[in-house]
């Protein structure tokens, strides 16, 4: 029996859907939250309070990984699972998003401006051959190829993982889009290769669509993914400009990429963001946006208690003296024994548990808010929920 | 029946005992160890994670709650039980040696160098009123006196409080020595009174025995405290410019000092100076030494392990593709998940679990400890134990 399945087991008038995913490290539920373990570990939480919180799978960075401690000493010390001591589906990426990154600036930095980092470039070189690049590390040159990223995974020992992309800023011209998308179209092959070379059933290898805000292009790259003996896919590349035509791009992208193999949506985690892929089909969503919000001193909240507003901030001033828990209706380990007052002390005196405790709540409601996503969809009413739910966040 | 009670349970020829502590917030076995939540939390740590390491007793200091977020919130908060979540034994300090130590320095540097701290002073005056000085939070001058001590205390709410003394350096000559050692006496006198003025039982008051290093002022000092109505006492003031004299200090301070009283030495935590205080009938010790190694990367292990030392440091090189514990034969939380290989990489990378695992192992090897010497006393073999386990450490 494949030691991978993925059962579409309910769907909604809307098009979201429940599905049964099986991993060689158990079963996971979708539509379903990723927490990054960026370095290998969830930020400031051991994986007992981070299985106390609810998650269900995690994810690593493999760039980082690569980079410190490497994938050899992650592989001596019994690979991801054993190091981090998560017995459950783990996700690793290509590493190619940092490494591009490093070069264009980040998600949100992409999505609010468009523009490139200012400072160094780490990266060095983009090749046909793959990506060079600096390791910030030591300041060593490395190579990223295809297979190398394959290689590196192998070793780190994820359930999931993906293949090395182009990942470009969102003001590319045409034609360099149109180059960039062929080229992680080969990358993506060669990954594909060497992980059927080296294929034992432990891991299972997604495709990821690109093509920019492009939809001929992304329409192109559907298609390949489908194509190909990928397991899953993932939503890649640039998503737009702004936030409506992320939107866009996402309700372009579920409508033509393959219906049945499961589908990750890299890199998006708020709220309103996250019902909306799921009304396009989309069955899982990584995102740091949780957890990085809670050592920020963010409580993600229902809509009844942030107006306007996906969270609110404990740092401010008039949580200083507030006895109540950050939300009377939540189980979760803050909520049970710490006031928003106390949490507020913690953050501004700079102690660590006070983003400790946001982070236990923020994945507690992200595991709450999922739950109640798959409820809905059983339900056949996911378009109500939407609407009790969705936030009017400013785009 | 009075809420506080001290029964020795058992002695040993060396002169070290056993005791049982009844505060109104539970029974506490002595010889044992009070961890620091300095602002109001074992840094790191949730207080489920502390105590499942097996803490029973913690403490908190004064002077950090009364700057931020002010005794008063902490009050409006439930006091520093509810606000931290933690139902056992609490002591809190009089605010005094926070106050000294940013004018002088503070214990490590003082016993190390006896040199005043560099750059700017934050004790503005000593007069015979109280000390004034300036909040480090908003620069505001603000003034301590025996009296508001005590209030701030009877606000944060802590089972054992201490009374305002002042605290000098190991090089003040021997008249002013006596100066101070006599001042100390009468804020401890106004500290009292104070103390006994608001009483309802819930809290009890230990006087301070000071005098630096001379025997005489110190038997004073004992003779002070010895016929106060303190509930018990702390040893506290100069222990002297370095370890050898630290030693004596104790020693000469244990066989002078109120003989059934149950008795703290403050701020002393490594191995061997803790099974020196037992044996000189100290019955409780706190230092930050524990959890501020951890945050350093070092682990407290048995002699067997660190050879001439009382901890290894887990960012040492070696550790890096080390796939054992920290110790084998811990039960701890780190000890049962995490690999010395793993914790390395984690400090490596700056993640706080790092820390924090080391945290969790760190207090689990001092409980380990406490039990262990009580064990050891109540068979009446102490002196045994001392010599397999105290560390030839270079004064």
């Amino acid at each position: 029996m494949d030691l991978f399945d993925f059962q579409i087991i309910a769907e909604d008038p809307t098009g979201a859907r429940c599905g049964i995913l099986r991993t060689p490290h158990g079963i996971l539920e979708t539509p379903n939250f990723i927490f990054c373990g960026t370095r290998g570990s969830i930020k400031g939480l051991t994986i007992a309070q981070v299985k106390e919180a609810g998650a269900q799978i995690i994810l690593a960075n493999t760039y980082h990984m690569h980079i410190q401690p490497g994938e050899k000493t992650v592989e001596t010390l019994g690979g991801l699972h054993r190091m981090m001591g998560w017995d459950g589906p783990m996700l690793t990426d290509s590493g190619g998003f940092q490494v591009f990154s490093l070069q264009y600036g980040g998600v949100v930095r992409e999505i609010k401006s468009c523009r490139s980092l200012p400072g160094k470039k780490s990266l060095i070189k983009v090749s046909e051959e793959g990506a060079l690049f600096r390791s910030y590390y030591d300041g060593s040159s490395r190579m990223l190829t295809p297979e190398k990223s394959i290689q590196i995974q192998r070793s780190l020992g994820a359930d999931i993982i993906l293949p090395l992309d182009e990942c470009t800023p969102a003001h590319l011209d045409n034609k360099s889009l149109r180059a960039s998308t062929d080229r992680s179209h080969r990358w993506e092959r060669r990954s594909l290769e060497e992980f059927l070379r080296s294929d034992t059933g432990t891991q299972a290898l997604y495709g990821i669509v690109q093509g920019g805000t492009d939809e001929s292009l992304r329409g192109e790259s559907c298609a390949f993914v489908s194509n190909e003996s990928f397991f899953g896919q993932a939503i890649g590349g640039s998503l737009g400009i702004n936030r409506a035509q992320m939107m866009d791009v996402i309700s372009m992208v579920g409508a033509m990429k393959h219906p049945t193999k499961p589908t990750h949506l890299l890199g998006i985690g708020g709220v309103s963001d996250i019902l909306h892929g799921v009304r396009c089909r989309m069955d899982t969503f990584d995102c740091v946006h949780p957890t990085r919000l809670a050592r920020h001193g963010g409580a993600l909240v229902p809509r009844e208690i942030a107006i306007g507003s996906e969270h609110i901030n404990l740092k401010n001033a008039k949580y200083a003296r507030d006895p109540s828990p950050i939300d009377g209706n939540c189980t979760c380990y803050a909520c049970r024994t710490a006031s928003r007052g106390y949490i507020h002390h913690l953050l501004k005196s700079g102690e660590l548990l006070g983003g400790q405790l946001l982070t236990i709540h923020n994945i507690t409601f992200m595991m709450r808010l999922m739950a109640n996503i798959r409820t809905a969809i059983r339900q056949k009413n996911f378009y109500q929920f939407t609407q009790q739910n969705i936030f009017p966040v400013p785009i």
